[in-house]
């Protein structure tokens, strides 16, 4: 899979199909080479007003799926947001 | 180190100090999650012209260093180029 083209820009949801925000960066580990997270950014008004930071540290073990959009599993809720 | 932050945009220079091009996207294998392989776009006249496809598959074995640039190891030559 190809992190420019596959990955990049797409929306992520969660299981109630609401989106969390967009894939904004992917962070992997130096030595292993393994993808750790994928860096996911808000939209919405608060992000254009800079009130929040609205950025979003998902671990890659909470996807689901990538497919057209990025589905997050179950155990994914707002609360563990950084 | 993060994909977008840290890797995509740079340019790849080889042994001699020569752009090879700049990164356009990263693979990832789909199962491990491993980084596979960076792949580079070259610049120059060839390429706005669309006579070359100009697009480079580097192992990422062959990446020395990740830094203002990313420098390349000494077994890249030319030939082994796709």
């Amino acid at each position: 899979m190809k992190v420019n083209q596959d990955v990049f820009g797409k929306e992520v949801l969660n299981t109630d199909g609401v989106i969390v925000g967009k894939v904004h960066d992917m962070e992997f580990d130096d030595e292993t080479r393994e993808i750790k997270s994928i860096i996911v950014k808000k939209g919405g008004l608060t992000n254009t007003l800079n009130i929040s930071k609205g950025e979003y540290v998902i671990p890659f073990d909470m996807i689901k799926a990538i497919g057209d959009k990025i589905l997050l599993k179950d155990a994914f809720e707002d609360d563990i947001l950084i």
